[in-house]
């Protein structure tokens, strides 16, 4: 049992064309001595020109992204070559960690690697980078079963998530990398099953850290 | 049943005298206008000069401290108001955390608020601050259960951790909130228990995440 995570419609890219001229994104732009084009959407620091962003409120928050990448690729289950991790996002660019890559810990490096792969696209390497939908992502993987996590989904725990999905072949998981919404609808199609772990909105992270847990739980069981 | 979780530790200190005026801290202070005895000792700038420090490895890490408080502040334990975290750093100043406060989600202002605790030292409000050893903290804490995670100690499961502070009146829990090394035999002392959850060293947000996790779930059964 291979586990494939996907970070979903992940509130991860540039700092998009309309809003690259906003006085918010040009004065990031000089004191880090970086293009616009190149500087990540970051509501840290582009707020106020945030507004303007159709979806804006699900958008912009890459620090997210990192806690929740941290929180899985610190543990036995990626760090022994059991999960391949993927980051989808918003603007459906896919990037595909291979098994046990280290993401850096420091938020500053993390950005900086962050921005240079969206902007050079590697096609080979410890992270591929290509444009692909939840959809065609879900084709490539080629998963027996994908379970989407999301409030709007059936009342169960993470123990129950982490057993179905040790149990099939190839499982796939969608865990939104996104601060608050839902998934758009073509994401819910691209799940056998949705499911909520916890009555409250959870962020990506703690999601991300009890399945991979409860995977790893159930796995180990399984062996026994 | 609420949970005392302490990071100790934990590699969260201002630069220390002896390497405010190498280079790397020099030209960290003028880029961000910051006095370098407010500075965060920060490994990813200070590389260089953390080299003569004593116990240099442990110290200068506050991007693994804001990981694990993430992990943890994240949680329907802490959101409930069932956990009260404590950082306890290297050089024994204690922030209190008040049940449910809000842990900036970005690091730039998880920094500055950081550097701004270590540097006023609030005596009251959602983060208190104070000089104390593990010893004076637990002494303060008065729990009934210790436990103390530590590649050091007996093999056991998270699970088993978790069921052992669910079951005490006010257990406390103490993880390191450093990259590498051990706990000091001070707080070696300071356990009543000392406990491994797996064969291979975690990092302190993982640990952290599952066993809040793990208490949770423990005392959700005892509730049922």
């Amino acid at each position: 049992m291979r586990l494939h995570f996907v970070l979903a419609e992940s509130a991860l890219e540039p700092v998009p064309e309309e809003i690259r001229r906003s006085p918010a994104v040009a004065s990031d732009s000089r004191r880090r001595g970086v293009e616009p084009s190149r500087i990540l959407l970051d509501r840290s620091f582009h707020h106020a020109a945030m507004e303007r962003l159709e979806e804006g409120e699900k958008r912009g928050r890459p620090d997210l992204v990192h806690a929740a990448l941290l929180s899985l690729t610190g543990t036995p289950l990626f760090l022994d070559g059991r999960m391949k991790l993927y980051v989808h996002t918003c603007q459906d660019i896919v990037l595909e960690i291979k098994e046990g890559t280290r993401v850096p810990k420091s938020y500053f490096r993390f950005r900086g690697l962050a921005e240079k792969l969206l902007a050079e696209r590697p096609t080979e390497g410890l992270v591929k980078v290509y444009q692909a939908g939840v959809r065609e992502l879900k084709r490539r993987i080629g998963p027996d079963l994908t379970i989407g996590l999301s409030m709007q989904g059936a009342p169960g725990t993470a123990e129950e998530v982490g057993r179905a999905l040790a149990a099939a072949d190839r499982p796939c998981v969608l865990v939104g990398g996104f601060p608050r919404g839902h998934f758009m609808p073509g994401t819910v199609r691209s799940a056998d099953r949705l499911m909520r772990i916890h009555p409250r909105p959870l962020e990506a992270h703690v999601v991300s850290a009890r399945v991979a847990y409860e995977v790893e739980r159930a796995s180990e069981m399984m062996n026994d």
